[in-house]
């Protein structure tokens, strides 16, 4: 029954989330694509672009299954295999350069063998803020949202998943974060010290966190003022997270070797994006600060 | 002596195409940076932006060394080994919509045993065009500079190397071609047929046909008019520049594997680009009729 209530939460979650952003934004409103998958299943997109404070917003469910592919036979090191794979994920690339950009992600994976028994099941995901501008107690907020979270089912969770997600998103290529991180966890299977019944509590409750992690750093710097000098390094950093989502991203690779949906997969990618030849912003700018953060993990919140 | 003598050709080749460009944009300079890499070598990067008619020109050469890393030994079935690699690589993004872009590469690899032994020799490179809006006849025109240089070594080549071309700058995952194409070669290594002396010439002779090649259709469309809806689309279709690049390109990832100098690997990526979910040029506009063209590799010259 996990999978089934899984699925309908994520549904669920999904139109709390973009109800919650198009009151916010009061201008745009989030189109609606449902798609099927060849290979078995399909999803649901929604996209919002180009309102008053959402620039571009992807919020996507899908529930997929089928043969497992080759190369996520050998990721997981298994034989002929099926699979299904539901989740939700979201991506929100505000206007303001003030504003982060936020990613998040709860999916449920299982895994069969030829003769449709169930012989692996895990949840993964996490969330993951990207600032332009550094402002630290919005990443503060965000990091304590969810470790608050964490503290509930184990202590080390928080210190464990928040060096998963430093880890995780890292640009190897340029040797520094893309953004401040927060939880990432992937694998998350029964254990003796953790039933999967719990995991599904834990990953729904970082899911109905969300709104509360992420829209009052929307509302406390949706009207900062703004130049055009900041337009252009929000640019710049959006080139990043191109560069970090096509290069890096598992989420993404895996979108690709499924076969699933191309537009569904890159809504993911920002609105207007820069590469400027070895750009380097002026010292002791706010971007200069920025760069600084993102090259050593911080510790946002006491462990 | 190929390889000194390569060395030598593609640096003067350089310093030929980027005064040619200069020349012609009458505004901006190329800038020019020397680097060295920690495992063995460097290069020079050449890089011009926001020109009156190219809007960012990279054009570098390097030549590097060392121990061959593990992926590539792989890629080349090769135990412990040390490598040569010399080349220059060129990427274009002019300013008008109406002028495509250009990619081209020439390159000389060598492979050593443990004993510095050389066990291998070949080349590798091409050319190829990317249009915004098609005028049939500057493809034309470039496939035809090429096929003349191929037809004078062999009558196989040009649909060879043609075809080569098709199939690598193709989007898999778009299922659509990056551009018109162009030649694609690689691994051109002595035979019977062919000495490397031989490709030596030939892949010279396509180096020294490249101005011929491009600066023609730059003259005759840098000063069409366009619109910003035109510089739009340019915008977009540079989005899928960036995912062939970062995706599939496989002197990209070479480029990260060898930990080369990451701001002269990525100056191929365009100055702006531009991410529309799930966007679609009108019915029988002129971006409609690009995106039928790319679906389906055209013969723009007779064989």
């Amino acid at each position: 029954m996990i999978k089934e209530n899984f699925e309908k939460y994520i549904v669920g979650l999904q139109n709390k989330i973009t109800l919650k952003l198009e009151e916010i934004d009061r201008v745009a409103k989030f189109r609606e694509d449902n798609w099927t998958r060849p290979g078995g299943g399909g999803g649901k997109t929604k996209v919002m672009e180009n309102g008053k404070v959402f620039e571009k917003a992807g919020v996507n469910t899908s529930s997929v299954y089928g043969s497992l592919p080759e190369p996520m036979q050998k990721l997981f090191q298994v034989e002929e295999a099926k699979f299904s794979a539901c989740g939700l994920s979201l991506v929100i690339h505000p206007q303001n350069p003030m504003v982060p950009t936020v990613h998040a992600n709860w999916r449920y994976f299982e895994l069969y063998d030829a003769q449709n028994k169930k012989i692996d099941a895990w949840f993964g995901g996490g969330q993951d803020l990207t600032p332009y501008y550094l402002f630290e107690e919005d990443a503060k907020h965000f990091h304590r949202v969810y470790k608050k979270v964490c503290d509930k089912y184990d202590p080390m969770f928080y210190s464990e998943f928040k060096k998963a997600c430093d880890e995780y998103f890292w640009n190897t290529h340029r040797n520094e974060a893309r953004g401040v991180g927060g939880l990432f966890f992937d694998y998350l299977k029964e254990s003796e010290k953790t039933s999967l019944e719990q995991w599904h509590r834990f990953v729904t409750e970082t899911g109905n966190k969300f709104l509360e992690s992420y829209i009052p750093i929307v509302e406390k710097r949706k009207n900062h003022p703004y130049t055009e000098h900041n337009r252009k390094w929000q640019e710049i950093r959006r080139g990043r997270y191109v560069e970090f989502n096509l290069i890096h991203d598992r989420g993404t690779l895996f979108g690709f070797k499924t076969k699933g949906r191309i537009e569904s997969i890159l809504m993911s990618l920002p609105p207007h994006a820069q590469w400027i030849y070895d750009y380097h912003p002026a010292p002791e700018s706010a971007e200069e600060n920025l760069l600084k953060v993102l090259q050593t993990p911080v510790a946002w919140v006491e462990d």
